[in-house]
């Protein structure tokens, strides 16, 4: 754990400050809403408010950082304007706000933006067995919830159990939202919130699910369909499951992000347009992080990320497709974290004969 | 909802870009994660990506918003210099950042920091309804809980079952990472996360417990006992009990935020150090919004507000007590929307014979 606050007083160069919530819970532990971590060359300091000082002692536990609690006559700022001195200090300029700047330039403390992105994108082995157990968590909260499915249901039903049942496998609670988007409709929308629609015959179902373990999060998506499916959208479920196994073919370490994302989209041919969004993202403390796998992307892949491989086609109106893995990049390939089946699975499942 | 609109050019004296996922969600209807609103003198643009473009157009419904695509050769922030021209606008300086302002500067567009914080403040009619639903909501699974909970029973099983509770009675989740918070050291972190602490005789449990319904949160805190509680933990808790009463009757129109404060505190004597949080907050579409009610709050009650009053003490090894109430500031006083009984109750609470 030293070495990670040694990691940010590199790229610091001198004094540095995390303001960015999962960037201050990778360095110290501390997992609470408000907490900055100021780092300068041998001394680290967690500054908090009283709401929060006695849990950040309990989260640090033997790190080297010591709990500054703001009060009434010692903001935030101050705190860390006093501590740091007359020393510029490196922030993340995304997690930084105007007002921030504001307060920090009234009281002549003078804020360096810093490249703070890379500190959290190698996940170490307890970092990747922390989200494979929670991707184990979600595949086995699937599977209890896929034989539940049948006309009638509703979206919430199927969220409200896939969310409660990952809590009983031992999960913190969801990774985020949990999708289920059902119909020609919904399922065309890749961000769809969970309504009281009830899945007819023939509906594609769009489940994207994850579980939060520790404060990382996991991440997979399963399209099902009740009853039988078009021959169109057999077609489009094949594309999508073709474009998805491109682009895990493509992930080592040492590939461009841009290039996974082009290696998934032009196995869609002329059905590319309806392919709206990136390949991929990091995934760790945040639930969308560092690397992104998209065509604008200027990164490229290191062993020990954790990515999402996730492309998806949607029209409204006719529906939507997604298959979502979550891989460790190993120079082997992609390990998948996510086991979930991901044949075309055509609801209720009848039992073979 | 055009009102909405008129409320921002009015604050912004000219263009005014919400950036702010609440403020954006008020003013458009539109609650997904990625969406910037720029508003103009007569015209007002949703700044979306493809993911959500189908759901903002769903969500906009009849307002006069227009959604605009991010793509490959247009970020969000030329799209808004091109929209604004030469006009500078207004933002709200907590919720840009850094970086945005490193971009926005690159393109030659100007921004200026316009207090906002007003906007979202005063509830109309239905927001105060949904809010009422939220907070019905939280007491009926508080009430079912409360009956299952004994010797052996630990906090995330409670946690489990209020938040599924609370999705079953109509919520789309709970409103804030519920708190569950048992025993001396526990229930003295005023924002515990739950464990797999197992309740023993005499421990304090404080629950904080909200419900999200289509947006709006609602936020309750009650303290109980398992079995039989000491003399001073009593103490505590009609010391905490008269504090809040006094909150309460603090609340009216016009009456100073810091004063409510006050007349809470005042109430705890010679235990006021333990005391260590404001004594609420404004709760709407964030769970925590302005007004703050505190020390150092320069802000007035107005009619129409929706404000927690919440005093507390903490001290590790001994435990906590928090009560907690969400009410409407009215012309005649506070109009409470938490309805839990607030009695000390022991649990396994004994049927009267």
């Amino acid at each position: 754990m030293i070495a990670r606050l040694d990691a940010i007083r590199r790229l610091a160069d001198g004094w540095g400050l995390l303001t960015d919530r999962s960037d201050v819970r990778w360095a110290s532990g501390f997992g609470g809403s408000s907490g900055w971590l100021l780092v300068g060359p041998d001394q680290a300091h967690l500054v908090t408010d009283a709401r929060y000082s006695e849990r950040a002692r309990l989260e640090i536990g033997s790190r080297p950082i010591d709990v500054v609690t703001i009060d009434a006559s010692n903001d935030r700022y101050r705190i860390v304007g006093r501590l740091a001195g007359e020393r510029s200090i490196a922030v993340r300029s995304s997690a930084v706000t105007m007002d921030d700047l504001a307060r920090f330039e009234s009281l002549g403390t003078r804020l360096r933006p810093v490249d703070f992105s890379g500190l959290r994108r190698i996940k170490d082995p307890l970092e990747v067995e922390t989200i494979r157990r929670a991707a184990s968590i979600a595949d086995r909260a699937l599977a209890d919830v896929v034989a539940l499915i049948d006309v009638g249901v509703t979206e919430v039903d199927v969220r409200d159990e896939l969310d409660h049942r990952m809590r009983r496998y031992g999960a913190d609670g969801p990774s985020y939202d949990t999708i289920v988007a059902a119909g020609p409709r919904h399922s065309a929308v890749p961000h769809h919130q969970p309504t009281r629609y009830a899945f007819a015959a023939g509906d594609p179902i769009v489940i994207d699910v994850g579980a939060l373990v520790d404060g990382y999060h996991s991440d997979m998506t399963r399209t099902f369909v009740v009853g039988e499916p078009s021959d169109h959208f057999r077609r489009w479920y094949s594309a999508v499951a073709e474009a998805q196994k491109a682009g895990l073919d493509a992930v080592r370490p040492g590939v461009e992000c841009r290039v996974v994302h082009e290696e998934a989209r032009r196995r869609f041919g002329d059905e590319a347009p309806w392919f709206v969004h990136g390949t991929g993202h990091g995934v760790g403390l945040d639930i969308h992080e560092e690397p992104f796998l998209n065509g604008s992307s200027a990164a490229t892949l290191c062993e020990g990320e954790v990515v999402t491989v996730e492309p998806g086609l949607y029209r409204v109106g006719f529906g939507g497709v997604r298959i979502e893995d979550l891989v460790v990049v190993r120079s082997e390939g992609a390990d998948i974290l996510t086991s979930s089946p991901k044949d075309l699975l055509c609801l209720p499942s009848r039992p073979t004969t």
